[in-house]
């Protein structure tokens, strides 16, 4: 797997009064990329929480935040692994608008698998390593 | 009880790129009203949860949004009970600001006390009923 | 124009602990719809607030929600206008999920359009009236 | 100026499925934190951008989340200033609840000072710098 890039819209929801979008909204548009990837490849994380008992859960980000995206703006979210080990993925993403040669705003996200009950660390779920890796 | 008030401030969080306070952001503020009335009483959402079983949940809502809020504003949550049935409870919810002779918005809120199993109405418990009562 | 349908998913951003879609997001879902309306019929809020210097604002709001929406549901929010007069739109509008018969939630929605720099009602920008009407 | 407290309540706005916060919420509380430090200095955000023309934007953000808080948590959200030049302040902050020895989270975060029209980097206004140093 090489990468996968999602489409997002700038809603008034995403905004504050500064004009441009929240900043803490680029994090839910990255959320949404890691997302549509795992549900591109076959997994919902509502069945993997139900069926395998694996949350999901961001343990470490590290953001730039470039240039400001507005009201109406359609962006992309791409999204890398750039590592993967057994109970975590390290991603790599980026929020890109058409007209800009750089990212908006670009992210080293850490998500780690949890078990659904005892919120401990645990492997990643089998099939699942084995489409991203 | 003949109501209750609570502050809330306007931070960045809040506003959208029109200037001023994101209008679902107002029912944020309302469900703030009703928590902390709720706690001032003795009783917390996550208590009557886990040792209850009983959660709460909007059923319907009718808002007026009569005059913006705005950055940095101070606010208060005026919180009141109209009614109370065997399931649910019915508040009468205004959003005041200090400068302004009426309400900035305000809410007739229906919630219910459901099952956190089933998700099925049930009966308020007891002790909340009379403290509201 | 008879109505008009868009698609919006559910992510965690979206849900509360209760599991669910929190209360106040069926209001961002329901303004997405607005929104894609108006762009639909080649509209964007952006370019009416900068050329025209029209915003639009929720005026009033009655919303019933009947069934929860849950993580990763696909919704289509359904988006009728019911009435329009001078200077505002009330629009019907109903969150609807494929294994449901009646909608999860409908709400009654005024919206009234104001002018930016003064935040009074100004009359609806001509070429939008003669869209939706 | 050593630091700064500011005390955050979690409600369900806060929470999502998984049953804790909602991670991009922390990035909420961090803001609130470093906006009541300024205003107890004197500084709101919305005199400043009306009356200096200064805005002030999150640039990058380093965060660690270690343990979730849950709905109903009273946190603390620490803010200290590790550094500043000109244009920029880098706080260290940390999202503390009495029970834990160490931080729920703790986030390094760069913001700059933009001028309100250019959305250019500008000058810290003086006032501020003088209380903040």
């Amino acid at each position: 797997v090489s990468g996968f890039d999602w489409p997002v819209r700038v809603y008034y929801e995403d905004t504050d009064a500064g004009g441009v979008v929240y900043h803490a909204g680029y994090l839910r548009f990255f959320e949404r990329g890691r997302t549509e990837w795992l549900r591109s490849l076959g997994f919902s994380q509502q069945r993997l929480g139900a069926e395998d008992g694996a949350l999901f859960t961001v343990v470490s980000m590290s953001i730039e935040f470039r240039r400001p995206a507005r009201l109406d703006d359609l962006l992309t979210v791409r999204t890398e692994v750039r590592e993967m080990s057994g109970a975590s993925v390290h991603f790599d993403q980026q929020l890109l608008r058409v007209d800009e040669s750089g990212p908006l705003a670009s992210a080293a996200v850490r998500v780690a698998c949890i078990d659904a009950e005892t919120f401990r660390p645990r492997r990643l779920p089998e099939p699942l390593r084995g489409r991203l890796g």
